[in-house]
């Protein structure tokens, strides 16, 4: 199978890139990139050809995994279904539902599959927080704590034309589709609180608070800020949820499998996973769903759900209330 | 009670300072230094008088804490002994054997009392597993590892003849205490291996392992090396054992108690103590044992002992063998 990469604009394409040359039968055929710069500096890294020109891309493979700008993953899954290819889309799925609904509707009518880019819900944790739930052996969902924090990410992210929004945009996503796979239940409002604390001269939130309905009758709050210490914190990390439920109580920490690792020509500390790679399961799982023809664990409809309570989140924001989603 | 401090050129000095602080009924009299720039910046930050005369320093103090540069332990303590006062003086007690007994005898002439600066067995941690052997839970000792790493320490550290010596010199005398405190044993044999792998122009040894017999018939190793990055790494930690005896296995960690700091100001990320601090404790087991006329708790005899094991390390580097202690 042939797989082509669309855009390098968001880092996680690198662990994408690495997780296809992990799997046997498939090929990064190439990469697109509208930067022309970063796409042959990139393909040369990932060791496939850079390739400037969509059309052409599209015809070089047999489904897409698209890292571009947040802004730009509704035309470039639409350019990929109008070519029947299919789709694993970085999440957030976009920045509007307006914009996630007609992606999910073009690629069916395409006979397309969407994936959502979710690789916490990949991790054997996850598994193992919904098997505690749907077992019993947790009872029904009182309150569920989550947090999604890290450092600003800067570049496009930072930028809401091409990012449609900032921590909570980047943030929110994980811990809400975390929150539907392991309980089962929806998210029914949000009642949100964000500001820009850490980096005065931002154009976009850098922190801020959710407090969420579920269906099932309990609620759940997230912490989906970018409030870890720029220059001296491990990049990544700190993707967690404490569940209490009526029978009892489960906490989940997406990156407990880490080395620390202190070098001096980084300086900065770094955590080094080991473990389940949730990318690596991510990728595997789509080449599988692409391989036979069933959707991703992670769908479109699922970056939807998610895409709605982001929406919920600014909507809350700009009224001052809790929002129905 | 006046104590002074002689010399900040080891930066212990600044904790020590802090602990005289905390007492009730203790004044830190003055700050003497060789160095008159570090002296008089280290008054102000102690808060204290700086003295540029050592004898005057002396007529100024019921007692005094050494924290010279090692190769001037000896002439230091035996000044004060001469004034009629006590020490503590900081590890290793001295850079010889000759010397630390010269010290001892000096000062049980003068009738002045002698404890040298060993921290870690203050910690209830040390405690506890002197406890678990004495109370005979963990049976005979069989097997000992210790670990006493950490960065580079430079200036004169590294400098041999105001250190007497590297890694080896700096970082064995923490474990070989520990390990006489908490079995009661004496070590009997040191074999050493050393060399200079992490600075090659540095013109100490940086790093080493030693393997100890003691008089119990058990054995113990130890890494006393220099051998955590320098730029990234928190300068503190890393000093451990593990011990496994006829009835079980305890370890010990004596900068288990902290908080990991990533400050941006800083960047290299910092490990802030908190519980139990040997600093302190020794300090004031050191006040406690001038005002009760009785030995520190980790007294010049100790001290001895450990320089010993040191000593004996050296000459295992010369001859190639075991030397007995």
């Amino acid at each position: 199978m042939k797989i082509a990469i669309l855009s390098a604009a968001h880092l996680h394409a690198d662990s994408y890139a690495a997780a296809l040359r992990d799997l046997a039968g498939v090929t990064l055929s190439v990469l697109w990139d509208e930067d022309v710069t970063r796409g042959q500096e990139k393909a040369a890294e990932y060791d496939t050809g850079f390739e400037p020109d969509l059309d052409a891309a599209l015809n070089e493979c047999d489904a897409v995994i698209i890292c571009s700008e947040n802004i730009r993953h509704r035309e470039l899954t639409e350019r990929a279904a109008a070519a029947g290819k299919h789709a694993l889309c970085e999440k957030p799925l976009a920045t509007t539902v307006e914009d996630a609904r007609a992606m999910i509707e073009t690629c069916a009518k395409a006979g397309a599959l969407l994936g959502t880019a979710f690789p916490v819900r990949h991790s054997g944790s996850a598994f193992q927080m919904r098997d505690a739930i749907s077992s019993g052996a947790l009872g029904s969902v009182l309150m569920i704590r989550g947090a999604n924090r890290g450092t600003n990410p800067g570049g496009w992210f930072v930028d809401p034309d091409l990012s449609g929004g900032g921590a909570v945009t980047d943030h929110t996503v994980h811990i809400a589709d975390l929150i539907r796979f392991v309980t089962g239940e929806e998210i029914t409002s949000v009642y949100a609180e964000a500001d820009t604390h850490f980096y005065p001269d931002l154009g976009v939130e850098d922190c801020g608070l959710l407090m969420m309905g579920l269906s099932g009758g309990g609620f759940a709050s997230l912490d989906p800020s970018w409030s870890r210490p720029n220059q001296a914190y491990p990049a990544w990390g700190d993707v967690r949820m404490q569940l209490t439920g009526t029978g009892g109580v489960a906490t989940f920490d997406y990156t407990a499998q880490h080395v620390t690792l202190y070098a001096n020509a980084r300086v900065r500390a770094a955590q080094l996973p080991w473990g389940d790679d949730g990318d690596q399961l991510m990728v595997a799982d789509f080449v599988a769903a692409v391989r036979e023809n069933r959707p991703p664990l992670a769908s479109g409809e699922d970056g939807l759900r998610a895409v709605e309570v982001v929406a919920a989140a600014y909507e809350s924001l700009r009224t001052g209330r809790s929002v129905e989603v």
